[in-house]
């Protein structure tokens, strides 16, 4: 029997998540959900056969639905995925899982209360690349990290209710707590504003219980598109370029060490360059991976690879880069 | 008559310090020292009609030495510098004009005293690429300035005796030093080191009296070699990539602005999105630049354009970078 | 009143061509043909509005329709276009209009004879990147053309029924067509058949009635995809990179010249080497401007910008190159 | 007993080949001339302990030189090699070798009728990107080889007495000639002249005895400076980028098969797409193996890697090209 679905918000990403769960087997569309009646009109012309409606809450009390996307403005996360929850829903919520920590939890409380899933779509983890990292690290091919660094600068999208933290900085969390088996420890951030009333660009490093470090810089005002990812480790060294078309990541044989040579007394800097090599990456669109891990979570009734936990870590480390920010850098435990 | 020119140190950069000594016009380069025998055979090869010595002190106190460029390690600056002006000569130090705020404010105030040129060798500022940079900002092509972002990234070449900020943000900082005409109030900084006992990845935020912020990635664990400083402002955005052989700079009529239009209530976000343009720069090899600059203050009884002030300006934030580090990105007033 | 269109063919190509005439106004696209039944299941599904057909004749034959888009294989244009015209249909012939000279002249004859229209896709010449490059040759910003040097190189799509020339190198002669007033004059080409029976790689010198030339490389067994095109002129210099997102042309102020200075007898070279300007081009689908173009000249009883002549020019180019190409590189006159 | 050089011609190359001469183990040169009285006065200054000379003919008859370099213009390379040759010098010449094949072949009947090593500078041969090549082409790694297309493009710099295929087409040629076991069989070339008196830009085909084929653009009226190779074989595919500072060559596991499965009938087109490779290149400079192969050549009585015959080779080529531009593309049989 196919899996029921809703899909409440029609915005930017809501058509993208409709046409993947349509595509997907053992599934039904059921309904579409948007309090912007004109956001429905093209769903109603491309789906003639899924159901649309302005009542989010009517949609959540159905008893025929088994399962909701929320992909709602952020604000809006927490009522929604609480009232699904207290309904009975299996949910995938929007990155990041809420505005606070305080709510993140209560949804991670509730869906063990009612045991339902809750997954976050942190898309990127479900990308070829990403996954390819993740298995390099994990094989131990970049030895030990010593530090992640990723700029994700483009000229917008402004956006009144979140800043650029909330908005993009999301991305980067949520692949450093998939591919980092080490958990932070502290936050310090710095930003400026200076366009509209929320920070435009942001800098934000997080400590890790080991010595690492992973740093990233967001921003919203930059001429130019950039998505690039330098990780270092002891082994080797990785770039990973979202910005190119097919070859994202480039593994560098590179390194430098400490030696100590016979007779010597003192340690002696050596550095390495080899090679590089450009593995082949998964070819897919990360968001059918996303549909496909909420619906196998759901029926192996098993915790998502990108589950409520992940998304309540990722928002604990947003809520202390936004206090740093406050700040101007303090560091703020974790 | 000729200015009479002794060069202390001779490593990475002193023979680059003797060749455009030694090619420009009204000028001698009399004696080249440093206190590794072999590292003055080259020198001797190359330039016989310079003398070589191993003891600094001893050319220090030849009256026949007008004066003199000091390139050797940072934690000899002081020294060297402080018994060259006392001996009356003028002086032109390797950037970081020294380890502390207080040796570099003794050493501006030993050069007022003796009414002797400090100049410090901020190279980056005399290339054609800051140049136009400069020009572009004080004329008012890019408006306000909103942030100024650096990667200065590389694989190597650690030091014993300095961190990385110590070694690559200098660069950054003497050219915010003088591009910019508002003051900085605040530094935050974070870090890491990994390899050594040093840190060899760290990241700066400065804080200015208007809303303005600049940030620095300085870092000796990359794999790429990257260059790359983003500039935005209000009324354009500027690249300045300095690994591009020739094209280093471009310039995009880019921007985001808050416009209030007829009947509206709230403001709406609206971008622009021109052409982009990239200057020719001007070419020359900056140290030669720095070389004249040096000689024209000395024969003009003027200040250099990276005088001892600036030096100690940029020295101020170096330190305070240093202090933040160690407070895990606390905020250091300046 | 619509113009009431039927689309034969629906490959590669043809789901764009419906999805942009749909789009149009004062346009109805009132049925879709493939002899291949399984490609019209998805336009059925996607357009339930739009009747289906295997028969194209039948197609042509119908009273109700006004114009006929032709997305067929080449080697099927000519009959399909021919009794399109005999049917006193309006047609939009996919590039390049026929494979042969002989047919070609016979469509131009015979839309003049039923005073329909006839137009060739020439996609390219309507994106904004080539609009740009007609309007700064016309206005004379490039001075004289010396060379349009092109490369257009990927891995496949080999086809069985058609060479590398007449798949990909259709579009460089189609621009030059639309960019250049001057006259081809004579063609040779050499190629290569690596891996099936028809040419994969190619190399095409285009001699124009001035001095000009034009060359294609055009390559499906390229590791990496270029589009990538080089215009010298007197005054200044071009670079077209198709592969760019978004600046995909660079205007150089470069060049050489031979100036005889005073008192020199013979001349002397000089370079010249100022600013490059990458000009905002207009963004939009190009294949929408082509269907607004064939619905205009219908609607307008006038020639389209690429009409049946631009599209026999383009065939007799390509006629001559592949008879270059059986005699190893020998002129063939135009 | 150290091998005595003269080197002659001291224009834009000399300077490389005396410093590169000069630092060689067992070798003196002993003599530098050229006509131009100015070109001698920096060596003068740099090198005080090598003679200068207006005179090449009165070097060429010392009895105390062994070798001699001719870095002089084309069209006196054979006069000086022949006179060279008949004092019984050992002679390294500039590329290429002589400006006809008429001349070539004498040089090298002298250079056997006296015994003496006569090599040709084809620098790009000592190169660490060509020699990395010439492995993976000799030890199979690309297949069958398909294609060779080089792009040698940048403004400048015109010359008077050669077109830019005697100039930079030479440069290919070599390489093609090195790394290329098969035969040449047939040219095919066109080219513009547009500036000077002779030809600018220039289009060279080269057929070989098995089916695969070269194709080389040469320009000097580029605003861009490319210098990019395709190589294209049956099991790998090859992109040698000399502009890239270190990751010159890549390697691709890209390819186009036809396969015939099971029960099926005709042909099928396979693609295939993995990893990329960039292996790591010896770094050194090529010139340094240019001198070392010819200093270890007349040591030990054999042939250079690229002696006269492969010099002859070339310059077959390229008075193949000459003729085949001057009938706009006609096959020249070689």
């Amino acid at each position: 029997m196919d899996i029921r679905i809703a899909i409440l918000g029609c915005g930017y990403w809501g058509p993208n998540l409709i046409r993947n769960f349509y595509e997907q087997e053992f599934t039904k569309v059921v309904c579409v959900c948007d309090v912007a009646q004109e956001r429905l009109l093209p769903v109603r012309k491309r789906y003639p056969d899924i159901e649309v409606s302005c009542d989010p809450m009517a949609v959540l009390r159905r008893a025929d639905i088994d399962a909701v996307v929320i992909a709602t403005p952020i604000f809006t996360h927490f009522a929604l995925a609480k009232a699904a929850l207290e309904n009975q829903k299996h949910i995938l919520v929007e990155k990041p899982l809420a505005p606070s920590v305080e709510e993140a939890k209560q949804l991670v409380d509730l869906a063990a209360k009612y045991k339902r899933t809750l997954m976050v779509d942190h898309t990127f983890v479900y990308t070829g690349a990403v996954m390819k990292i993740h298995q390099l690290i994990s094989e131990g091919s970049l030895g030990d990290i010593y530090y992640y660094d990723s700029v994700r600068a483009n000229l917008g999208l402004l956006q009144r209710d979140v800043n650029v933290v909330w908005d993009l900085a999301t991305h980067d969390l949520s692949i450093i707590d998939y591919i980092f088996s080490k958990s932070p420890v502290a936050v310090s951030a710095t930003a400026g504003s200076h366009v509209g009333k929320t920070e435009e660009v942001a800098y934000i490093t997080v400590f890790f219980e080991d010595n690492r470090i992973a740093h990233l810089h967001v921003n919203w005002l930059s001429p130019v598109k950039i998505r690039k990812t330098l990780i270092g480790g002891s082994l080797k060294m990785l770039v990973y370029d979202d910005v190119e078309p097919s070859e994202k990541i480039r593994v560098y044989d590179k390194g430098v060490d400490m030696v100590r040579e016979e007779h010597e007394r003192s340690l002696r800097v050596s550095y390495r360059s080899g090679d590089i090599w450009t593995p082949k990456l998964k070819e897919h669109e990360a968001l059918s991976e996303v549909a496909n891990e909420f619906l196998s979570a759901i029926l192996e009734a098993r915790p998502a690879l990108t589950d409520g936990i992940s998304g309540l870590r990722v928002v604990k480390l947003l809520e202390a880069a936004a206090r740093s920010i406050k700040m101007r850098g303090q560091e703020i435990k974790i």
